[in-house]
Formats: structure tokens, sequence, C-alpha cells
């Protein structure tokens, strides 16, 4: 088994994935909006050699029918949280190895504002950033605040096609790889004939103009996608390069690793060409008992209020009011809109109770598998699921901060790495090259490479 | 005299206003995409005591009818520029006093994001941030790389009024002073009825939402405007804090000043509620005749080719093609559209030559007045420029980066000081408190102050 790939999941708020742990005496997240609780993660990830940092994002807030959710502001779930975009360059300047890959929706900026800033970011990091792509799936309560209207699901994949090839074309089409000059002498900054005007136009975006950035080591920011719907699996096998996948059953899982490296075969590209990484909360400690008490405790922290909050701001249903015995039903609901689609009866299987969706989510969150246990057991858990999954590596989301993580460094990963599991060293200069072992740029076999002059 | 408000202008780019500085052996301005660079120089300034540092920021190019401009490619001017927004934190994590002013546009992003946004940079840089609203100067550029159609001059402004205020219902709106608790063994976060929702419904913008980021040291930015057009003025007396001048005839500058403390008196202002910032170049050195060849020096970098490129991407107007003993007439022009109207005829006077525009543009560039001479003289030329303008202080442009700020610093600043016309020391928490030595929230008579609960 290859050693896995393991990123961190971060937000700009307070919280892990589960509960409101802010309000435990040693957990820190309430201190979000300060820089330096920031640079102290990033170089503590970095210290572990862990290979990036996800910064989540949502425009969405918990809402219901327009009113805030008293539960969440009382709690601080799904509100507060503030934009990843301005803490990248600080922790990019503490660190010099840790890949950063920053949430943008399809729905919100004009695609060359999107390009001109991943393509800063991308040299400010020296080419340690990477794009998740989101194509607005906080739906209704996002929409309200932009002042847009709610976007059809599959329309929005349409869009975020164009949203992408624009980016790509400016990333990619702009500058020649020998345009840059920088002679002082000669007083010659680029080759004029070099550098080029891109032309693009969709039903849904255009652009005449240029990347006003000269090339970042990765041209392109790795191009990251979470959506697990049939459209959303076309889209992650046209241009991802790594997918957040929600855990949970392993059978599941590999059913959606298989389908979505057979959508990256279906765009010509390799069934490896698109690296897999599963949402995992790993919850340890010396002992299983004492392993067992800190999940409990996790559990005392998550109340079905908060969670029912969470869930209405992403799917504008509220559990709370439903009939707890009776099944979900699906076409009464904006689900399609949402990320929590894995809730819902799968084709065969039973539409599942209102009570076990709200317990499920109370406990597992939105993105997880729950390991809990002793490191050794912990270790064999992460090691199974790999081995049945196909998956790439793990997500590794928070419960407490900096706990979960200081219990997964000092723990697990010792373990972890006397398996040949995780790396020791960092390899690789760039995120890209860090993940697959290739070079900086989008290989040949990307669409996105056919946008080279 | 009080003492002077004293800004640093700066692009994330090559290059100071003027020529291609970049080609000097002793200019570093061409590492503008190494975070380095950026946190080296905010450190200078906030050694000298410097207000702020302002970011410019356009999306403009230099092109002519669909095409790049050969010499601005080959001279580094217009292009290349990145995006100023990600590079704040990492300056922010370097510094504590120093402000900084940010631009974006009024025509590209959805005005909750640029709210969100601005919130979260008030909180990580301490109350220290502040948002130079521009609303789509660039241009035709701009717009079709935006793949968007250009609005007309007053439209614009139109526009941007209640882009603001979506910005400020969101600011000032969302939470009340008392709604973050905080309390860890409640476990409550915030008061959920002192959060509310803010509903804006204008023609061009709407928001149904709240700021998902409790309130910041400012809550809204420091408001900060450069448009000098009729329409622009009233746009600045409603809603800046401070706004950016073109230098140049100290005549001019002090009806400019004039007209826009009106502005903001005809708003229900007071006439001081508006900092008058001025462009200014200074060029020093330690005897009169140095100083005079550093000037030399640095015009024998800015050609005619680059001047006319870069004035072509604000206005669309080949200065090189017309007639150099021809007036410009201004009917056949976009020049609606940019920030160079001072180049054109004023009522009563007569419309310049373009030979004498291009030569005007190509010493002067588009911002400042240039004082050159020894280090006395040039304090002499600042006390006297202020005494007979009314300015608040001046935007301090560089020619090398860094050279043109150390001359400042180290041989003009001081001389200021001795005369009392620059601080010794910083005071004030936050930017707006440095620079009105009054409350960290906008005043009260600021119309934002409507907008809260």
């Amino acid at each position: 088994m290859k050693p896995f790939i393991l990123g961190i999941f971060q937000y700009i708020g307070p919280n892990g994935t589960i509960g409101s742990a802010w309000q435990h005496p040693d957990d820190t997240s309430a201190d979000f909006l300060k820089i330096s609780h920031w640079t102290t993660l990033a170089q503590k990830f970095e210290a572990a050699k862990l290979d990036f940092l996800f910064l989540a994002d949502s425009y969405g807030f918990p809402a219901l029918n327009g009113e805030l959710i008293d539960a969440a502001l009382a709690e601080g779930r799904g509100i507060p949280h503030g934009d990843p975009m301005p803490i990248v360059s600080a922790m990019a300047a503490v660190t010099s190895n840790l890949g950063f890959i920053l949430t943008t929706s399809t729905t919100v900026e004009p695609p060359a504002a999107n390009a001109r800033r991943f393509a800063t970011l991308d040299h400010f990091t020296d080419g340690r950033i990477g794009w998740n792509i989101v194509t607005g799936s906080s739906g209704a309560t996002a929409a309200a605040l932009m002042g847009k209207d709610l976007i059809s699901h599959d329309l929005r994949y349409d869009m975020a096609d164009e949203y992408v090839d624009v980016n790509l074309a400016l990333w990619e089409g702009s500058w020649s790889d020998d345009a840059l000059v920088l002679d002082k002498q000669a007083g010659l900054y680029a080759e004029p004939d070099k550098v080029r005007m891109v032309h693009y136009e969709g039903e849904h975006f255009r652009t005449d103009g240029v990347l006003s950035v000269p090339p970042s080591p990765q041209r392109t920011p790795l191009l990251v996608q979470a959506g697990a719907s049939g459209r959303g699996r076309r889209f992650a096998g046209r241009h991802a390069e790594a997918v957040f996948l929600a855990g949970g059953d392993p059978a599941v899982v590999a059913a959606n690793v298989a389908s979505i490296r057979q959508s990256a075969v279906a765009e010509g590209r390799s069934p490896d060409s698109i690296k897999l990484l599963v949402g995992a909360l790993f919850i340890t400690a010396e002992t299983h008992d004492e392993a067992r008490e800190k999940y409990d405790e996790m559990l005392s922290m998550s109340t079905n209020e908060g969670a029912a909050a969470i869930y209405a701001g992403n799917t504008g249903i509220d559990l709370l009011a439903l009939d707890p015995d009776r099944p979900l039903d699906q076409t009464s609901t904006e689900m399609g809109q949402s990320n929590l689609e894995r809730y819902l009866s799968k084709d065969g299987t039973p539409a599942p109770l209102v009570r076990d969706i709200l317990e499920n989510f109370r406990t597992t969150g939105i993105n997880g598998s729950v390991f809990v246990g002793s490191p050794e057991e912990v270790a064999d858990q992460a090691e199974a699921f790999i081995a049945t999954t196909g998956a790439d590596g793990f997500l590794i989301q928070p419960h407490m901060t900096p706990g979960t993580y200081d219990d997964f460094i000092d723990l697990i990963l010792p373990i972890l790495r006397e398996r040949g599991l995780a790396p020791t060293e960092y390899s690789g200069n760039t995120l890209r090259q860090r993940l697959f072992g290739a070079g900086a740029h989008l290989p040949d076999e990307h669409h996105g490479a056919g946008f080279r002059a």
C-alpha cells in the first residue's frame, strides 16, 4: 500500500465538523479571527509533514424562511464564518512546504478575477496552492445574500464547466513558458510576441483579455472538487485532480471511488489522475477506554438543535419540525442543492427516517467517517478503510482545535510511518508534484492542456 | 499647521508610478510576486511611523483594438500586475500599527462577498484596514476581461452608491455591539436576538442575509475614494472618509480640496470629515544637484512608448497615433471612463496639445506632484503645497523601490518631524482613530450610521 495523502480540513470559524467544541476549555477555535491562530496551526501541520491545509467555505448561513436560527447563533454552528482567501499569505510566509487548498464558488466572482487571484497566490506560495471548486451548494441562503436567483443543480455544473475553462484558458494560454525575460541591462521585461490575448465565448461566461500575472510555478492551481452527484462526478472526471469524498460505509465509498476514477477515464484521463481523499475524524488516546471517553465528550457538545440548524442552512429543511418516525420525502426538498444527498435513499434502499438522519448528522457531521480507539486500533481501521475503498488518503476533520490534530500527529502518525503509510519527509516543490510525483504543470492528458498556445 | 497624514502608494507590480524603474540595478520592484518583498516594505513603513500602505488596483491592461501593446510588455508598464487582496495578512502579521488600504471595484464582486472579505480583514489587521472604492475606471479592457459590458460613468456611480450601502447595511446592521458573548462555561456563543437579517433592495443590488463575521474593531473599514469628476465628488461627499487627489497645479488642487469638503457639507457632514491626500513623488538627495541627477535618471527610464501604453490601457486613446501638435478632442474618447480627466481642458482653458499631454504623462505619471531638491528644499515645497491647497497630507508615490522611500524616510521625514509636520509615534488603535483622533467606528453624522439597528 502506498503512503496516504493526508490533508487537514478547516474553515474560518469556530468548532470542528461535529458539535460546539469552542466551548471546551482547551479548544482555541474561537480565535479564528486572529492571524496567529492560523500561523500556529500551519507551522504545526508543516512540522508533521502533512500534505495540505484545506480551507472549506460557503456563503450560506443557518436560516429558515428568512429568519436566522437561534440555536445556530447560541452554539456558534454555521455562523460565524469568515473569508478564507485573506489568510493564506500569512500562513505561506511562515511555512515552505505545506500546501493550501482554497475554496471559491463558480457562482460568485467573475472567472477572470478568480484566475488572477489564484495566479497571484500560486506565486506567493511558490506553487503550493490548490483550488477547491464549488458550484454554490450552500443553496438558497447564499443566493439570497448575494442577491441572485438560485440556479438549478445541473445548470450550475454546466456554468461551472465554462467557468473553469475561462480560468484554464487564462492560466495556460496567456504566457508562453519563455515569455518572461527580466533582463535589467537590456531593459526587457517580457517578449511581447510570447504573451497573447485569450478569447473565450461560452453560453454563460466570456472573456477577452490576458492573465496579467506571469506564469506561476504550477500555472493552474491543483484542481479540487467535492460533489458526488452524477453530474458532479462528470465534472470531476473532466477537471478534478483531487476529490474530497464523504466517509461512511466503506462499500459505498468504494463504489464512489471507482465511479469517479471511471469518470476520469471517460474523459480520456488515466484512472489514477484523480486522488480520492475521504473525510475522516480520528478520535484517539493512549488507551481504547480513554478514546471512548473523548468520543462521548465530543457527542455531549453536539446537540440536535445545532445539527438541525446546519442541516437547515444547507437544505432548507427543518428536521425538528418533521415527524421523526417517518422517512424524509426527497421530492419535497431542496436536497438537490446540497451536499447532503448521501443521507437520502439510494436506489433500492429504503428511505431513512428523519430521526436517523438527524442522529447520523449530529454524530458524524457533513463529511466524515469516525474512527475511535487506541492509536493502534485507529491505524488498523484507517488502513483497512483504504484497502477496502481504494481511496488515496484522508481529509482529516477536526473535533477539538488543536487537540484532535495533536492526537493524530503525536499518536497515530508515528504508527502510520512505521507501516510505511505516511511519508517522513516532504518531496516535490509544488503541491501538484507532491501529490503525483510528476511535473508542476497540468499533465498533457488534462483537457486544460488544450488551452496552451 | 497640523502634522501631515502620510501614506504610501504601491500596487502589485513592478515599477513605481513613472517609467520602468525595475530595470535599475538597485530596484527590487520586480520581486512583487514574493511575499518577503512586501513584508520587508511593510516593516520599513511601520518603523518610519507612516500611517498606511495603499494598494492600488485595476483589472485593466494595456491594449488597443483588442491587441496587447508591445511596449507595455517589453517595459513592464501596466502589465504585469497581481491581486492585492491576498498579500495583506502576511504584512499584517509582521506589523502592529501600519494601516492597509485595499482597492476593490463595485463592478466586479457581489457586495456581500466584499463585505465579508473586508470584515475578515478588519479582524485580521486589528482594525487597520481601509477600502479604496473604485467604480471600474480602468474601462473597456477590464470590462472585456470580466465578460461584462462597459457601463457609463454616471450609472457606475449610481450603482456604486447602492453597492456601498449594501456593504454598510451588513457591517453596521447585522450584529449589535453586545451580541458576541463567547461564554465557554454557559456554552453561549452569541445572543440570538442581537443578530439580525439585513434586507436591502435597490435598483441594481439586493441582499437578504447577514454578515457572517462578528463585529470587527472598525466594523466599517475606513472608506476611501479617488474619483474627481463632479459625480465622483458627490459620491465622495456621501461615503468617503479619505480621498486621494492627483497632484499638479496647487491652485487646481486647492479648488478640488475645497470642492470635496463642500460635497461633504452638502451631505450633512463636517468639512473636515474627509481627509484629502495628494499624490506626490519626492526625489531628494543630500544636495540639490544630486537630486536633479536622480530626477534626470528617472526620466531616462520613462519612454513615450511606455507612457502611451498606460494611457491607452486606461482610455482607449493611442496618443502616438495622433497629430502631436493638435489638441485632444475630448468628445471622441472614452475619457469619461478614466481617471485621466485632469489632462483635458477645464472650463475656460484651452485644450492641451497631444504632445504636451504625453510629455506631462511621461514625466509626472497618473497621480503625482513631483518635488525635486535637497531635503530642506523638498520639505519647504511640501509645506508650501499643503499651506496653499488645504490638503491633509500626501500619498507618497514611488519611483525606485525601495530607494524613493528610503530617501523620504532618511532625509525628508526628520526635517518634517523637526517642524512638527510628521508624528514621531503612532497614536490610536485603528486606522480610523489614527486619522481622525476620534472613535473606531463610523461617526454618527455619516449616513452609514443610519443602518445601525
